[in-house]
């Protein structure tokens, strides 16, 4: 970049990029990584909706002769070898851009540093590689001239990264919830409707929206993953997503729908991060939504992002997070993006540690063996830690052998009641731990 | 743009803008062009939060002295002198980029035009003047390598035109509805809870929610400004706003609410685009809302957004369409893009004509002075439009001669429901013309 002199014009001012860069030139050749479920949808719409610079030129994926489609042109060059794909030369019939769907971190990860070691700039849609590396090879990219997108990696076709990156750019997020991951919020909006847990899994299997081993969803590492990369650009905070305290929602029971209901509220899987006090911090799990707030409204495999900006206040994002169809458009309008000349917004960012003291309510349900003195024990223990009692719910109907019932606390920090918990859980009338989860504020 | 030879990299990937182009120049320097509610919102954002690459150079406005304030340090100067600050050389001090924030056609066209020629950048949150001259002055942009950026021009600080351009440009759009209107949205939820339109006219006049002429807002003028650029960005369809048919809400009554509780609705002045049987339909009016409907969610001055996408199906943008701060942070969010230089998307449309046909249910208000007789009537005139009947809804407790009751039909042709509605304002028993409200499908 040239330095300031006489009639400097300055540089952001002097790019003519906002005119199609493609109008001039040849379009942008598009090599897929990966024909799967994002990926034919990403060749679909490609070769539906021509959009304008981009041509679709090679299809990657292993043992690629089970692949083949009718509907993609003979144009297009099927292979099984990355490396050819990667190494060929854009000015010799190889692709420009490389988009990545196969997910994963290896090899994904690999065939993204070659393709910009080798002046492909990327797409991609993998959560997962951007979580762990995406600042690695943002800045690969950045030195390069090159660019990575990855639209679609955080609440799949619902623009959340554009709009913080483009519209929010100018507010200072403070913080960030959202429902992350659509298998969990299929499983738990069905439970409110009366399903159990097992069956509503198995029902989401069937359905496609839950793989055989569910744990990736359930357990919340996918939505911790989405997070620490919301967290980057929203609260500008980079963190490691394993450092995210992440609770699975398999404990969540029909029960806890009724008390949840009792208390104007329901259950989702949320993803939470924000700023309290300069501290950062960040969380997943299943948690009590007031029936109030827009992330009670999500159904089924829904996702939805709800910022809160200092200056803007709550704006709400939602639609499909997932999907081929869906997501694929995120990548489409990357690709768009990129044929366009288009760049990112860099939004600059400090590494942060995840403060895991929140200062929160919370509901808790103990199942016991019998009643008498049980309670006074828990609140005395909850006392002790100066923890404020807030409601005690207990339905009738349950065996009094193996009784269910509800502590609610006013706001409280984690450690402490941690200590409180782990001194309960040592009473001999606890059947089983304590569910413990935090109720969102309205 | 060069011809592709040899070793040609395409343009687009060549550009290097996203590493932050001020980082090796200086920053930008920002002219603010009115000192209004959102101006000096815009003022606080770019002094308190010191954007990277933006400087706030200059502030013009009529009669500046009596907007000086205090916080604003001395290197800013103040002006009323619009041309002096337009005709001023960048490299002689003078603004990089315009932010037009006065409103209305004139002058703020002028000062947009003469910016441009003048080679400097605009944003503007002014509605009007993009819905009337936009393309005319995207296109004079777009001719000198400049930039015109309106973030703010629909739905305030909600990113709804960088989430359709950044991450809905691969989809296609088929429809667009939302709440576009602060003022009405909070004068129709107010009277949803009871209250009745002069008085919560009143209230949101003195809450500063509604201008002491609120002909704009509640006719709907300004809802149809914003559809018309939504219709261009989502739809890809060239409108004028003044082609829109349009409905007030003074005609809604507390009544109305009571019936469409009924029916499992609410009513929300709607503006609606879509392309139906290769035809562009538009409209703007309070309209019945299934309660099940995010619309339905909206309180107060809140704004919404649903698209929904041939590929990616519904998306629902949601948040504060307007006040100070709000619609600043879209302003300064185009300001950080033009920093870093970035630019739009740019979405090819087409001009389209507006058709005026639609095909949907209704609910229709009839007020009687009384009742034998008259339904059959009415059913008559609708019968012979081959218009089916619905629901006849008529609660109790009205008086004999002054009788509401409300009938809603099946999908029909606008023209058939208005031949049919022309006839039936022709019968005697009829105290006042028929109330005639779309209901959204859920
Ligand atoms: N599906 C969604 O709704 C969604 C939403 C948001 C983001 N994403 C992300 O998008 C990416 C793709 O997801 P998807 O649902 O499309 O997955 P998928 O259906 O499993 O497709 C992945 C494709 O990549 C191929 N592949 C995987 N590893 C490979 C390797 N080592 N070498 C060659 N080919 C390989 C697979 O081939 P085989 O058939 O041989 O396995 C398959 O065709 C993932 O990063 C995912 O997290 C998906
Ligand atoms: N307010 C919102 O919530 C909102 C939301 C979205 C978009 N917008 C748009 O943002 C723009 C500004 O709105 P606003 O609410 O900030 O309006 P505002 O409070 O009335 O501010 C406008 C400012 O511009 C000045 N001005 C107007 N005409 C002028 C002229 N001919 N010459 C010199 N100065 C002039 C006014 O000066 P005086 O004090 O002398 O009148 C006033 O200081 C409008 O286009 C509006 O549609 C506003």
């Amino acid at each position: 970049m040239k330095q300031i002199k006489g009639n400097f014009v300055p540089q952001a001012l002097n790019n003519t990029s906002s005119l199609p860069a493609v109008s001039a030139s040849r379009p942008l050749r598009v090599a897929l990584f990966g024909f799967g479920t994002v990926g034919s949808s990403v060749a679909r719409i490609l070769l539906e909706s021509h959009p304008a610079g981009l041509e679709l030129s090679h299809i990657f994926n292993r043992n690629v002769a089970r692949k083949r489609v009718d509907w993609v042109p003979d144009s297009v060059v099927w292979t099984e070898n990355a490396e050819d794909v990667l190494q060929a030369s854009s000015s010799n019939g190889g692709p420009d851009v490389i988009v990545e769907l196969a997910g994963g971190l290896d090899p994904a990860g690999n065939w993204v540093r070659t393709a910009l070691a080798n002046g492909k700039s990327v797409v991609t849609a993998n959560k997962k590689l951007i979580a762990y590396h995406g600042l690695e090879l943002e800045a690969q990219a950045a030195a390069q001239g090159l660019h990575l997108l990855y639209g679609a990696a955080v609440a799949g076709g619902i623009p959340v990264i554009p709009g913080l990156e483009h519209g929010l750019a100018g507010d200072r997020v403070d913080r960030v919830e959202g429902i992350l991951n659509g298998t969990c919020n299929f499983i738990l909006s069905k439970m409110q409707e009366g399903g159990d847990y097992a069956e509503t899994l198995a029902e989401a299997q069937q359905l496609g929206y839950a793989e055989a081993d569910p744990t990736e969803d359930v357990a919340g590492y996918d939505a911790r993953a989405k997070l620490s990369i919301l967290t980057r650009l929203a609260l500008r905070a980079q963190i490691h997503p394993e450092e995210i305290p992440t609770r699975s929602i398999t404990d969540v029971s029909a029960i806890d729908f009724s008390y949840a209901r009792d208390l104007n509220c329901t259950v989702r899987q949320i993803a939470r991060a924000g700023r309290i006090d300069g501290e950062l911090a960040a969380v997943v799990g299943p948690m009590l939504v007031p029936l109030s707030s827009p992330l009670a409204w999500s159904r089924g495999t829904e996702n939805m992002v709800v910022t809160t900006g200092h200056y803007g206040g709550d704006v709400v994002f939602s639609g499909h997070g997932a999907g081929g169809h869906p997501t694929a458009v995120a990548v489409v309008s990357d690709l768009v993006g990129l044929a366009q000349g288009s760049c990112r917004i860099a939004l600059p960012s400090t590494p942060a540690k995840v403060s895991t003291e929140l200062e929160v309510p919370h509901y808790i349900r103990f199942t016991v063996s019998d009643r008498p003195g049980i309670v006074a024990a828990i609140a005395g223990a909850l006392a002790r830690e100066n923890i404020n009692l807030n409601a005690i719910l207990q339905r009738p109907g349950f065996p009094l052998d193996r009784l269910p019932f509800v502590i609610t606390v006013e706001p409280c920090r984690t450690s402490a009641l941690q200590r409180a918990l782990k001194e309960i859980a040592r009473l001999p009338a606890l059947l089983e731990p304590p569910l413990d989860m935090q109720i969102l504020e309205k």
